[in-house]
């Protein structure tokens, strides 16, 4: 084992946050760990919106929740009420990546931006869960608004979330599933 | 900075490879590190091959590059010729990632797996390279025959591959590009 392997093994999905904001210079070390990702032909064809501020964040929450709220099923809203109607987990630090859709690889190379952004934030012992409910508050009604606000750029769609901060519970990872390996030797 | 900063940091994509196979012990801390990857809803909607046997690496070489010898525009064809006529690096391993297309995150996923095993790679002093073009040799004519020989399941598709051995030459990281972040503060 080695810092890296534990980092990888130890990660887990944070849902509860205590809201205390990320450092700055944390938040500098997760936007270059996301820069840093390797991709199809170098194309690099992302872009990282690193949103600190907790009241946008949860702006950016309650109108998720708004959205949610309209689901011809309810499962899901209930389910988000039920855990406390927090949407974003009471997390004060978003970070969005988002994707030139023209690009062939583009939803894999954002999951690489994406897992290095959460195993960096592990190491500097920052709790943090991927979050496709990130889009939400990116679709109508609300999307121009909001778009505007964290300069969502043109030609862009959303890839993914992170969520990072300080989790109030500590969790064990998933089970790993030994059956979805072969070797060939 | 820390152990993991720096493994991201550091890794390159490697593509020349000695040809000295890696350690079962080290694959075995790969495919960890691959299944230790989240997923959306915990699905983890992927299977891994972790392929040891670098005659068939080697098959799988030659296979792709009768294939792409059949490419109309012949750029990259001379361009493998060029660097020395091998697809795969002369590396002893490859790791396929397949994924259930019915998954609605299966390609997110999949990056997210494919930099687990990438960064895990690089912390155990191995080199390691994200090869779309791993692809190849499963399509036809020769699909079948290796689609049998590495087992590859019923209801997957290729996802993405990943190479990994001895380099030869060590090379910088690509260049960051700070124009791709925007901070929300």
């Amino acid at each position: 084992m080695n810092d890296v392997l534990t980092t990888i093994q130890t990660r887990f999905s944070c849902r509860n946050y205590d809201g205390r904001p990320v450092e700055q210079e944390k938040v500098e070390a997760l936007v270059k760990a996301a820069l840093q990702a390797p991709s199809a032909m170098n194309i690099q064809p992302w872009k990282i919106i690193a949103i600190t501020n907790k009241d946008l964040v949860d702006e950016l929450d309650a109108a998720a929740m708004e959205i949610i709220a309209t689901d011809p099923d309810q499962t899901r809203f209930n389910r988000i009420k039920d855990r406390g109607g927090k949407v974003f987990y009471n997390a004060p630090c978003m970070f969005l990546i988002l994707k030139d859709p023209k690009a062939k690889w583009a939803d894999l190379d954002c999951g690489i931006v994406t897992q290095n952004i959460s195993l960096a934030a592990t190491s500097l012992g920052l709790d943090n869960v991927i979050v496709a409910m990130a889009a939400i508050p990116f679709t109508p009604p609300g999307c121009c608004e909001f778009k505007k606000r964290v300069d969502f750029p043109f030609g862009y769609e959303f890839g993914m979330g992170v969520l990072v901060g300080y989790g109030i519970d500590k969790k064990e990872p998933h089970e790993i599933d030994m059956d979805k390996v072969t070797y060939i030797n």
